[in-house]
């Protein structure tokens, strides 16, 4: 059995990261970490769990994690890169799920999160973490970057396009609407449910940091630098990601060709379902499972594809991935503890 | 391995069934019955299960399905008692979650259903299928009627306090609020998105039918017949049935002393969980779990309990507890394939 | 004109106040208190007044304020009393919406609120602005203690019964649902969106303010003291209470009696809506509108009235009653102002 | 006081128009028409007017109609046009809320509606019924083609921009989302509410019908013809449409620069809102009024605009709308019983 510790258990995507262990037939969750909770059961602060995991959650103490062989961190950016380099030098693998080392290059750190890095050779040596693109150096890593929610939702959904070079590069435009849990579990007044319900709004145009995500790795396919539009919208639901995405090509095709490209591109891909042509995806599809729905059209008028791809901001977007990374790290098939079809009610 | 057909396996109860089983590790689903979309993959009707199970739904084939172990019939009441003798016949054992096959007495089903009931031998042989109540009975059952939502939603937080004779059976309330998976999936008017959300209503005050199954397991447990005032109300969630239960004591107590009588009722019960003093029910601690939440108060002013209880509807009040009773019947663990803490996100 | 100042415009009765006012013909805002966003527009507090009125809140300066005909008191119980006699002493009417006034006997605001009361002498003189049960006291007055929302949908719904001696004042069960705006505006875990959606729960169950409030009118209409079973509960909507009130009747009546004696009850109340026999209120009726909507059911079997009862909870529950209030204060017609059919949608 | 007829007022645009004309002060309605529920008062359709409006729905009789000065036609896209004729010739001014009288080209309405126009001369007559951009002509129009919700909101966002010569008409890209009552309201499961609650899609991609709306209105203001992207979705709240849009510019610009240009070119129009630098639209501004509220981002990396603006669709993109064109077409104020801060709550 691995060994995992949960630093950050009891936000959102640590709860979900707990909820998914705790149904993984290889993992002994061994700590939970939290410092809002400390000395509390985690059945107490989630009771869903009562009954199931009556495990207490506790301070951070890097001798007692040492003894696991996997920390996934679900901390705040900025606080992960104080505690990974020491669970590191342990012999951890760690997967981290904030945005402290997702990038190939410190420098767009800095630029998009304002802060400097603390350990830039660390960034350069982890993987960011989407197997469907680094499954083979994901398996070697060290320390995995888990992808944000909103860059796994809208990377997967454009990649074939630029990867067969039938997508320009140029006036490519991601427009993603986000479930409320992707803001996290505090207490904040927009996200009170009266504010919040029978409400929709975009926010951080043209500022989000996903967007440099993004374009890392739709870059790093095409093979050139890639600038786009990527604008996040709040929409009242807990879960899912819907990306909206405008690709201009550089010839005549049809949804068809478009559908066959993209079956063609994940055919290996368990977690990536394309849709039949005329067929697009749900958020209530993938909602609670890990994975990531995508229907293709082609507009004949413009000799645009639009491309719509759905996920769960919080298993694809964030604990499911990461324990999938997990799964990678650790020799195991990959689909294990998350081969289920989520939750359409 | 257990093979069992689900019949009715595209309704709300029916697709949850299919949920539970499809992660249930000592059952194969043999056989999807449906009528409205025989010939299609449940994976085209709920397209979470692409990748899952693709299996096709057909007709109703008494002979395919007699080569099942169990048979859940999933179906509209009277429907029900027209499949399910020829499937007893064949040796099946047979979970039915209709109304059919739940009372004691066929004059109760034929006074609250409003029609007559075609085999009345095989309703009295069939066991009341809750498990916290019947488990012995369940064990050797070839037929389980099993409960509905409401109800058991409502025995069990009331049973305590009628076993221990310090609830009086006048002027019992049970005050029950139901998600709106309730209805069914079939279109209409009252359900649709825009006349159902920040909406709420009682519906079939002093008529409703599940009255009947929660004063015939009450009087069982109290020794006398009971009439209660049972009032459902329509609320804007998917999942979920939260009851408050008003029973007249006939002695002074206080929160802890029910309390700890509700903890040693169900001391050995795995799916209940009562709240400690003070903390009441969630339905979203609930929901897509197994389990039933009860917290009980006391309100000394009035010598009267207070109880709330929450479930999942689809859950322990429909497909949850059909597999609990199946692992019953099939002497397996009772947990087995229910041991998940839902999703409170 | 009357003008009037509205201190805590930006809470959520406060600022339902405001939209109703300024849709007033006969009134003038001239003053908005607001201690969080003093010096700023109410358009940017709550930017769907912007066009409408954009006028500035302000600190409470009680000179200002003396200059008005009705001062509106929007705050928390407790500060209310603190403000309001010298608005008294000004000459000013004051419309209350806290609890700090609707009592008529101070040992039982200081027994429920848990401080002493520091005007009891004006607590005293304060109508209990009910205008369906003291119209004519209201008018001559200078203080109204403006009802709860819970209090005024549940008072309603049970008066006719115990008014018309056909209801026992023993085993009167009130259980309420209510919408999210009820706890106000400020950030809270348990009001969070992602908490508060898909869920449902009772709270403070048997210990609930409005309790004392509900058995202090209803008392009074029967002539004897009154305790009762009252029971909040949180629904995912933003407006609307439900209250499903039952009451054992002294003698066996009908649907059809009951609901002619509510009508009779309330013919001349344009405000209160009784359904016909086999018609039951829903919140969505009476969303934004002034209106409270009362459905009678009869259970034969128990000798026991079932009363469906929905308002607005910020408006027949809070700022449109003290509007209604306001309009008899003033010698106007009631429905000034008042008479819309809310929004169904 | 202006005659007024309203047929199809049992739909959600009906009904909403029957909201608004209810509380204008210089209108009567005369006429509601209803072929479901002919016979039924619309109190007992939306039982919200109960005490307010209780007149009785009819069947279409043209004869009764004519005596009225003007006719909102709230009738499916077809049905429109086989009443509108006979109305305009008994003298009566008509606002029609579908689409089949709002394109310049009989052969673009054909193209996107697949079916021959009965009445293209009258087609070429009607006036396009938006008031900021056509005012003038409005004003002395016998029949107005009230424009779409999702147009109008995609519409306004846009003109500015090309009126100014700063947007390239090419790579324009409109992805907008809207509520469900933009799904009208006879009963269908995609729009139940279980089906529809936590969830979002995208639909008509590439192919909805507004798209040549859009580019009509979009077209005549730019000189030029213009194709564009336009992209609905469906979101789960009531009312409510939000459009981010995507214009690249000829020249570098700002923020400032560009919410100036806003500024000015809706300098006069009291129901268009343009946000300062940094402040964006939400829907729940606009719930329940005709205000459009409009922000203005610039990506100074990518040279382009992104635009977002937001509208109630039953208001402003219809109902709203419809009363506006009224106010106009009869010389009241444009304003007149419209001018409300909606609701927020």
């Amino acid at each position: 059995m691995i060994k995992a510790a949960v630093l950050g258990a009891t936000g959102y995507a640590g709860i979900e990261l707990v909820r998914l262990l705790t149904n993984h037939p290889e993992v002994n969750i061994e700590i939970l970490g939290s410092k809002s909770f400390a000395g509390q059961k985690i059945s107490e602060v989630y009771k869903n769990f009562n009954h199931v995991l009556e495990k207490e959650c506790e301070e951070l103490d890097i001798e007692k994690v040492s003894k696991c062989d996997v920390a996934f961190t679900a901390l705040p950016h900025g606080a992960s890169k104080e505690v990974i380099p020491s669970l590191i030098d342990k012999g951890l693998k760690v997967i981290d799920l904030s945005g402290d080392y997702r990038y190939d290059d410190p420098a767009v750190y800095e630029e998009w999160y304002g802060q400097k890095h603390s350990s830039p050779e660390l960034m350069k040596e982890a993987v960011y973490g989407l197997p469907e693109l680094h499954r083979e150096k994901i398996k070697g890593a060290r320390l995995i970057g888990n992808p944000g929610c909103y860059t796994t939702c809208s990377i997967l959904g454009a990649a074939p396009l630029l990867a067969n070079k039938i997508g320009e590069t140029k006036n490519i435009i991601v427009d993603a609407k986000s479930g409320v849990t992707g803001a996290g579990r505090s207490a904040s007044l927009p996200y009170q449910f009266c504010e919040c319900t029978e409400n929709m709004k975009a926010y951080k145009v043209a500022t989000h940091r996903h967007t440099s995500e993004i374009e890392q790795e739709l870059g790093n396919i095409a093979g050139e630098k890639i600038m786009l539009s990527f604008t996040p919208h709040l929409i009242p639901v807990k879960r899912g990601i819907l990306s909206t995405i405008y690709v201009n090509l550089n010839r005549e095709s049809s949804a068809e060709e478009l559908t066959k490209m993209y079956k063609d591109f994940y055919k290996d891909e368990f977690f990536v379902r394309v849709k039949e042509v005329g067929d697009l995806p749900e958020t209530k599809h993938v909602a609670g499972s890990n994975f990531v729905d995508i229907g293709v059209c082609y507009d004949k008028r413009l000799q645009r594809a639009v491309v719509v791809s759905a996920l769960d901001n919080i298993v694809k977007g964030a604990a499911g991935q990461a324990v999938q990374n997990m799964n990678l790290l650790f020799g195991l098939d990959e689909k294990l503890g998350l081969n289920n079809p989520g939750f359409y009610l």
